[in-house]
């Protein structure tokens, strides 16, 4: 929709129907009492191309479609995907409970955490080898020893790993033990790492950008979809804002928009949002409740000698309690938690 | 804490020390190796009063005692306060279930809705007589008609009274229909009309302001507070972000921050946060489970006839199953609705 | 503009058509390949009465009218207001300087920054007797001793006065010395207190809230133009964002974004946006140059003595070289300092 | 400084004593009249891997250090540092005026544009080969044709070519024709790009993330510099904010703000920010008068031709009279536009 200025002229508005139909597309004019609107009608791209904000006498444009095909929600007809993953699936009424490490720091870290949120039936198993950090002198993770580690507590637990990759020339040893690849906030718009993971075909966890809309989210999403890799979810991780009473916002809103607009399955992780131990239960039972595919939580056995992200972690001699609470939050919901005993005991 | 700048030189050093005790605080130097930081020990106002920022050789300030004193949770030594109107106890386990229409628009509206929302077990009921809005040229309330037909509604069902008072010229004919006077987030920092209402005595839901910090909002109850009125409650309502997919973000990471902060009952308000009737279960669901004390949504027996807000009122008619579902909700957080018969029960 | 679900029935697309001419519009109907659009066209107001978001088949609305008249640029066809206060002009080419101290301290502090900033040629003289403060604890001015303070400087210096107003019981004392009756940002939609100014028939310098969008901010001014009353000045004084690295973000964006929308002047207040004397110039200077048509700032002659607000305050005997910096800024867009003796000259 | 809450108890505090010592800082206990505060004095590294926060007892940390070293201005006792580019000096009283295309498109256009802004007398020509764009399906650049053509523009008008970098792999063709390497905003916080960028040695355009801090921003350009790589410029283009009216708010109060923090030249991209070209003027003056160190505006010969970003670009016929504008606004900041004239003639 192009909506002219009250003052446009004739010329004006002929010039962009010319500019609308030179570019293949259907002008269809309504003249109002007090100002003129243009429909573009036809295919998306092309449409999109036509830059005509700015020009003489538009006012503005009205965006109609969406700029996403295969995110959106309309190619599905509203069913939402489900994604199996280690033979557990995600999505529709399969709650994802992820849980593990911040960063993988060492073989007792690792395995014991492993072995505690196995024994409380989670999902998948999360855990850092490679870590963004925001200052260039602190600890950036393990590397390929710290994914030796997951590959271990794979094999342990039977967990299937979700581990971040940040350096597109980490991706081979990062899809040796990967069963999901995490993509984190600060590289939502990285888009020759979204194109290689779109080619790699490997389950990806995308977490939205500090201030990115749920439109570029989606989009972000379409660069890995559009190379025939359909297995993605979304992950709300917090947004920016004016509060400083805590470290980010978490969008909880987002997460039935979400649901509407896209057949992904949407993850939420309450731990990175807070930056506060306290407020992670609170946090996680409300993305129960609020109709999430899942939660991404971190885990230690001893969070005051962990050597990042120490005061977000949940004790994880508590951890077995929390996820009770969780899989009640998540039933009000409609949700269950997924874990291979769920699915035996379904089949 | 007052950090000097690195390049501060001793006079810049000794002037500070002699403003902070001047002003009757004591002054406690501390010399780093880089920098030199000085703590200023004393009476709140009297420090609060010493405007360093920007004085010669200063860096910057760090608050560490919070501005507000009677809203703060150390007053009741981290104790929830539990109010109690018309017999209802909201805060503690304690959830207040509160709804009603938008606005008052006819008799037949209110008493309907009015008996609707009291047969499924609400707390208190709402209804908006004078109401804000944007835009001079749309629908401001009934006004004085509107207060009576809330009487009126009161008589019928024996439910407490909620409504929003914009104006300090019409306390007086709320005074007589309200139970709890609503603030809008528009005038959170009305600070007469928060004078007057600390005066007047009558409990208080103070909404807060669409780009308030939690520090704000809970100064603005203190000017409440601070006339002996004990009896408010805070409001979670949406903040402006710069998301565009919804309304406003629903700010749910405030509600257990706030607890922590402040003794006061927190309720959240998801039909105005949200602006879409889709969003408000799954937001209300969050809210309960979250931690909220309550909260305040909107119904009406026709929402696409509702002179304002219609799209996100819920239908009376789904009511019921909608306040069970939030029931559920609530006693994953250990909360009960409260209703006279629960009183009644427990008593 | 009703932008309809691809997956809307034909039913409903008749419903929203109906809706819409019930409404007394006509609507327009488009029939895209993927989905219909349907244009309501009509009478502002009766159409905004249609709240159809959320209907049955309804995607999303796309507002293309705007909801503000009086303060629309096109009810004088793009020609700027000019305001003539106490003899002087602002608008247009015309720029106002307009300083003065935060608040009304005392007599030698009132008519000392007067006569300083009468001498370096300011257009009008400000100074607080009423002051908004975020905690009840804090100093409120010196009310009505203020004022008198103010009509002193007023005959010493004849500078028109500014000064603000936050309780609508307060008008007449405010009356009887303001020359422009400033409205803070905590006030913008404080609805009472613009009415009656509408109705006082006195200039007003309306000051947009910390998260108001230029919408809301033209909306607020359309309730004292709709009275009457067309003297109103808009002023950005920062908006609140997610940087704390400073107080507020100053929009100067918002500035031409403005003068296309508005005839009305648009003012910039760095002094509050920044919080610190150090950004105070380069900010005006920004303000000047991106096209303001005035600056307000806050002077004092021993600002690190302030009752209040004195880090952001400009230092008196500093104001004249300032004032001359801010001259040249405003030059190179067009526009020369407005004062009695600019005007003597220009006739 | 660790806060220690008001009920923390002296085992508490002793432990968090502990731990700072532990860390190989010295711990200073101050006992105040209501609660204690811990400063922790020492390496700042050590004390920044102290994760207190959310400690037993402990209320909040205040970070009073900052993160980086190598961009703080303190590094440098306050003096600016002074680039110099192909003989072009940017920082001190030197402003660059960086100038080009959006997109290199075409032969005639890039050359066209070259000599139109050579003319005018600009500092840097800059052109992208390499488009991050939101949508995978949108024009995403020439590559390494568009970078022959920047070559070629080169050698026709001596002018050093500013040109984005994407992809790692990309490196080595960049490195053959770039005088100066951008990284766009979605790619501040990719941390091996900007580590590749430190070991290469190219001066680097940083730009700010559209939700980065200022301290996030030092923090980025921090991993090139440690590389070795001194040579970076900083980039404000636009903050993300809940404003709606225009596409980013540009931050104008952050060049002052960065200049106090830090030695690195800060260059303001008006057009990205506003994306209508009819505020690139005014935000240009701004920018110019609030001191920024240089300005980089997209040109076009036919903006409505354009492929990318029309509405934002400047028309090339009327770029000498806005380049002779913007002279004059960084005249009222002491600054001018640095040229190998003005350098010529300077010597």
């Amino acid at each position: 929709m192009i909506v002219m200025k009250q003052d446009a002229t004739e010329e004006e508005i002929q010039a962009v129907i010319e500019r609308v139909e030179g570019a293949g597309a259907r002008a269809h004019r309504i003249n109002g009492e007090e100002l003129t609107v243009i429909g573009a009608l036809g295919d998306r791209e092309h449409v999109q191309k036509l830059e005509l904000e700015g020009s003489p006498g538009v006012e503005k444009l009205l965006p109609i479609q969406k700029p996403y095909k295969l995110a959106s929600s309309q190619i599905r007809h509203g069913e939402p995907s489900v994604l199996e993953i280690g033979g557990r699936k995600i999505g529709g009424d399969n709650f994802a409970l992820i849980a593990g490490p911040c960063t993988v720091e060492s073989r007792e870290q690792t395995l014991g955490t492993a072995a505690t949120v196995a024994a409380a039936g989670v999902t998948l198993f999360r855990g850092g080898a490679y870590k963004p950090r925001t200052s260039p002198y602190a600890f950036h993770g393990l590397g390929q020893e710290g994914l030796r580690l997951l590959a271990e507590a794979k094999r342990e637990t039977g967990l299937p790993i979700v581990t971040e990759l940040m350096d597109v020339r980490d991706l081979e040893p990062v899809l040796e033990v990967a069963d999901v690849i995490q993509i984190g906030a600060r590289n939502m718009q990285n888009y020759t790492l979204l194109t290689e993971l779109g080619r790699a075909g490997r389950p990806v966890l995308l977490k939205r950008g500090l201030s990115a809309t749920l439109e570029e989210l989606l989009n972000a999403s379409e660069y890995i979809l559009k190379e025939g890799n359909e297995a993605v979810m979304l992950c709300e991780r917090g947004i920016r804002t004016f509060e400083t009473a805590y470290r980010f916002t978490l969008d909880l809103t987002a997460v039935p928009v979400l649901k509407e607009l896209t057949h992904l399955p949407i993850i939420v992780d309450p731990s990175h949002a807070a930056g506060r131990r306290d407020l992670v239960q609170p946090l996680s039972l409300a993305a129960a409740a609020v109709g999430a595919d899942g939660i991404i939580v971190e885990v230690h056995p001893n969070p005051d000698e962990a050597i990042c992200d120490g005061p977000q972690q949940l004790v994880a001699a508590e951890f077995a309690a929390y996820a009770e609470k969780v899989a009640q939050a998540a039933a009000v919901a409609g949700k269950t938690i997924s874990t291979l005993a769920a699915e035996a005991t379904a089949a």
